[in-house]
């Protein structure tokens, strides 16, 4: 590794306790680096704004970092062991570069607030592309829900055969969450839209730093304004984060249980594209459905991440080394969640119904809350209807059409309220994702 | 316990399978009871909308519904072991008290929308108890914020003493985090907002129920619109619920550290009133500070409600009787959460500064990186001021007072902006608690 | 509630906070009370062996302790709000009903190491009844095994028919896996099998407390030898045992899970007893399996449990009011777990396989591995052979019968060795289980 | 990707979707390759012995097996996204190097049993190494306990003051604590010590596979019978593994603390070495103990991996994808822990105490608990002892030593028992650690 920037002459450095100090910090930077470029050139631009850099020096530092950005895409510039971490990388290519330019660049600067930044910025880009998907999603969703109001699909609770329900109503019951989960990340991302640039070390800076310029030139919301509470704020926007990653990912681990009751012999209700399945290396006959168990155990890395993060939120405040460990956690979390969830409206597109299956699905005793129903409007207290269709002999094989024409409460088959929903939809603010 | 509304004649009855079924569920009911009448008066109300019940029927069910409240809230009517729930317990009394008219109570109902509407009501309230906290929490703090800005108070990252901070810049971080908290209260309160009443088992009714009137008597923001959607919200919502809460206790568990910390002989930075301590049953000596260690310690029922929850998640779509579990999961989690959170307010207002203490614990390394600053901002680069600073040669006893007043970057001590986090405050709109 | 131990004369007492402090805490301690009773009279044992108390002492402690007891059980002492906890309930108690030598039950002692020794005792009777009940389903188990080694039952992976299995191996791994759950909760036991009384509060006291004696009086395999270590475990122990708690509910989850599927229409494998299953409120069709929904939702709790601890545990050495906490969460898991494995040997007993229904799921393509492996052993390369069985044209329906005979590789139908596993189970020891 | 053994003709492949089902699976393969060659070539010998093989082509696996290991050691042979994954890589080396006899190697064989045998035998490594740190980390804080047993150290509860301790007491705590551990991995590591290989997909196959030889050739205590129950194990006995490991980590978490406060300068009672602690890249006085601190957080890890696998287990019984995903789980569980546990013995040898610190936290209130112990010794009723010893006016500054050589209680500083711990440590079998 490089020298360390806060080393002391004389310290005697073990080099085992270097490597668990540095674990895999610097190759978990590589998430962040251009988010932290990014940052970087927004407090050179403060420090030119209060006449700590001269114009030409920010010129110098804007150039070099967009170079280092340029090189780091391209694959020029690697991020790995030689260095402490990516903050340290840049100031060091910067000094190399630029000299005493690149000595100034930490000015009024801490470590502290330039990871948060650069998480805060990283997670508004996630948090984007989570909306973003979920629109999708439901937008799809919505599309299905539409063309296939009228076929009959089994309805169960408790998995046991319940009332005749229809591919709209549960194409509209996943419109309708993943509208909730693209609102959820939507909320999240507005509560964590706050600029923690220029809190330093969490005490602030005896410099007038241009702190509402940063928060504009970086497209933040608001500024955090407390610098103590910058530092409280660490673990905690990211737990937020997650629990709106989580959201959804609640909503596709039901989903992908769904299909992968429907995709087994025994119910036979979908059938899935050949490109969503796996051979086993022993079973010559297996075609698994293993995109969609993939899918559902994707919820399990986000809650993990909360778990992670949580345990080491149990400290006073200020900044402590713990909370370092919260970066490789929201990386698995969004890692896992994100690729989830970045198949799905593919998946929902190309999902295929085997109606005659869903029919034969339909048997008489799932005909009798209807009769029971039936019989309660006709006038008798629903509770003696309940008695008089509990009874086998009045079961008989019903028209599924019929029955769904005739579920007429709001949100049933036969009023989906699909354009209520559309409406929601189509409120919904276009999402914004960086080029990182 | 009484019979079963379902049960079919001649069916074996197991006393331990029904006890192992009942579980606490009952009791727990006791919780939602207020609720659950308030949503049966209001399916009423619809049912007689659409002609299912006469207005004479509609009169008499309103009319024993609020006498059942009064008779609870009185303790006239207690719901115990001799029903099988709350659900069964309401119409069993309305059907002793009004016959057929008892009988109709359920029509078009499920006892699946009408737990959900109930939990639905009892987390809006406990929402808005979280967000009304939060807020006079932030409100305190943010007056103490503003009277005890100079108070000079020592900065610490990794419980190692940094900078001279200010009790200014610590009040203001907790100020500005529970504005967050009600913010994220408020948002999360917002997003569950909607009416499940009417969806019924998950598939809706063969009823033309009336949805929007009983979501507007009831006060829900907007119809939840699938009927299958709801029953998958089950659990989703009730972990939102939980994650707007936990943000809250993360910063009243770092501020418990910090307070355990302060009133401990070593920092002694604060002094409690006695009320807030206990003693030993052995050591005659002890005054210990358990309010703020339960304080601390209630972010745990909160995770913990919120991984019961999400490991009953793991399901296909429809009801199963596994959500039942999520009932009391909630309760424990408000119960512990709320309980400390209704002590914070009193408990900000109450604490003392030991200013002569926290003037000893500043010491001269803690003005170095004021110095380093002075340095880079006279010209010389930051990493070479630095480099000088770090030599304790240069380190000299300061003024704290004049080190406070030269922090002038946005957020620290010279310049909190308070006023920025008031505007904040008082945008926010004024709290709707229940009775219940 | 009654005079508070610790209270010093003139302390204000705020009642909002000693609602806070006393939470549920008296009411839980009911769980603990005839464990702490127990412990108690080998304290005043101790304390008359080295001199503290009289012979007649001893004697009136120990009467009025087995009527304490007594009463207990009975209803007649009933443990509630009116004492701070169950330890001041007893000192209370023997200070009404024998003056000084209640006053010096409490010598050498604190409530520190009053509840540990009361937690212990009790989470090794729970434990016993873990084992018991891990023992007693493996053999239920392993007895079907036998009786129904050569019943077909179709075999899955991913969900997908994967090739001919049978009822044998099916129990087999149940029997398998509650023998590893009966043998963790055995060395749980072990583990935990030590005497924290005599700790005091971490530090010990200055009297030769006759240790050595209670550990034998209370049946304690081994001293917890550091008084600070004493501490050190609270919580620590908890969560091994919810740990050797959780090992069985794994199990019990993925079996209820099986009978969940195998109980629906779509499998129709399993038949269940009418008293397992309940009706709907407004389905009149519907029996549902909410008895094995429940077990296995019952796995949460504990997972909860194990959250709310661990949570706790971020704390430096020595006693923190926060693991009071620890006690709830306990009786949650334990609760819930035992309530469902204690009706588990029953349901296994009862249970009843389809068998044309399991015959109807064979298909052809279930012996394609079968035939894999035949032309591998004729000489044709493993990876050869299953390219050639991979081609549908090969596959015909089969003899499950015969398929399952010619599976003879350890542990499969042919040779399920379970006398292997009936001697792994014989040899566990017998389980001692309280009274309490 | 090269290709997949188990493609068919003519499937349509989509680049997103086999990225997702890859993920970063191969690259985690790595940690289990030598594991996977050890099993893979014991599979060879059992297929030998049972005719599949001849004996010349097991010569020929095994040499390449062996070559490949070197290779693999050496950096010469890199497992990465050019294969499936590590099993794929094994097979597909050995057909490029054998052609027939490596075709072979899958005989009776799946993926499902070859990753479960890899993944025990890495289990078991593992656990190993827990054990030994532990053993060590606890003979030497036995050895300081002995040595520092008469250096009073404070007493804490609740952070504040209570009584006299000792530097012994101290030590001891932590040696019991670490013996527990290593007994705790001890017993887990017999529990898991069962040879799954041989159960192929859960289902054996029809070959007299030589289970027996493979058991005793990988060193395994016992065949685990069940091939259904080898399946599912999976998960169940990371679960245990993870327990064990957070046991040592949970007395790990609390030790950090402990020295987290003890290093402040607030305590000022203990010292690090200069290898211990960081700089701040802004404030130049800063030494920060971040090894402290990160072991401290390790504890994280292994909570958000026991979290990530337990989401993953509420499934039916079988094999499903969703499994795979426990891999990574373990390697972040153990990595972190590890990782921390390594450092502990010389953490705890190089810490020293600054005596003079500690004597000058010693306040006359930490006298009185000794001093109502006294009165009650003299024959005051303890409770009336303890009224008098709680007037200050009787506190007075006391004699440390005299304090501690009269705590005589068994495990006080008076009677440390240091043999029994010391016996019961050396009784210890001990530790087998892989050269993988």
């Amino acid at each position: 590794m490089s020298d360390l920037l806060w080393q002391k002459p004389g310290v005697k450095v073990d080099a085992r306790i270097q490597a668990f100090l540095a674990g895999e910090d610097v190759i978990l930077d590589r998430e962040f680096f251009l988010f932290d470029i990014q940052a970087s050139r927004a407090h050179a631009q403060g420090l030119q704004r209060i006449g700590i850099l001269s114009a030409e020096e920010l010129d110098g530092l804007s150039r070099e970092l967009e170079l280092l950005a340029q090189d780091f895409s391209a694959g020029h510039f690697v991020l790995d062991e030689r260095f402490e971490d990516g903050h340290s990388a840049i100031e060091g290519r910067l000094i190399e570069r630029l000299g005493d330019a690149g000595r100034k660049i930490h000015t009024g600067r801490s470590r502290n607030d330039q990871i948060l930044v650069a998480t805060r910025l990283w997670l508004k880009d996630r948090l984007a592309r989570v909306y973003a998907l979920c629109r999708e999603s439901a937008d799809v969703a919505l599309a299905r829900a539409q063309a296939e109001s009228a076929l009959p699909l089994p309805g169960y609770t408790h998995l046991q055969r319940a009332v005749v329900s229809s591919a709209g109503m549960w194409w509209a019951a996943w419109a309708e969450g993943f509208i909730d989960d693209a609102v959820r990340a939507q909320q999240t991302l507005d509560w964590v839209d706050a600029n923690p640039l220029g809190s330093a070390a969490g005490y602030g800076v005896n410099l007038p730093l241009d702190r509402d310029h940063t928060t504009q030139a970086l497209g933040f919301g608001r500024l955090q304004v407390s610098a103590a509470y910058a530092q409280l704020s660490r673990g905690k926007f990211e737990m937020a984060a997650i629990e709106a990653l989580t959201s959804a990912l609640l909503d596709l681990r039901r989903l992908a249980w769904d299909l992968s009751l429907f995709t087994s012999a025994e119910y036979g209700f979908v059938a899935l594209p050949a490109e969503y399945t796996t051979g086993s290396s022993i079973m010559p006959n297996k075609r698994n459905p293993d995109v969609i168990e993939l899918m559902r155990a994707s919820y399990s890395a986000a809650a993990a991440a909360r778990t992670e993060i949580e345990q080491l939120l149990s400290l006073p405040s200020g900044y402590h080394r713990d909370l370092q460990f919260s970066k490789g956690a929201i990386f698995h979390a969004f890692g896992r969640g994100l690729g989830a969830l970045e198949l799905l409206p593919d998946l929902l597109r190309n999902l295929e119904w085997r109606p005659e299956r869903l029919r034969a699905a339909l048997e008489p005793s799932m005909y009798a809350t209807d009769l029971a129903v039936d019989l309660a409007r006709e006038g008798l207290p629903f509770r003696e209807a309940y008695r008089q269709a509990a009874d086998p002999a009045r079961w008989a094989q019903g028209d599924p059409e019929a029955s769904l024409a005739a579920r007429v409460s709001p949100g049933a088959a036969a009023d989906l309220r699909l354009h209520t929903l559309r409406e929601r939809l189509d409120a919904l603010p276009a999402a914004t994702l960086s080029q990182a």
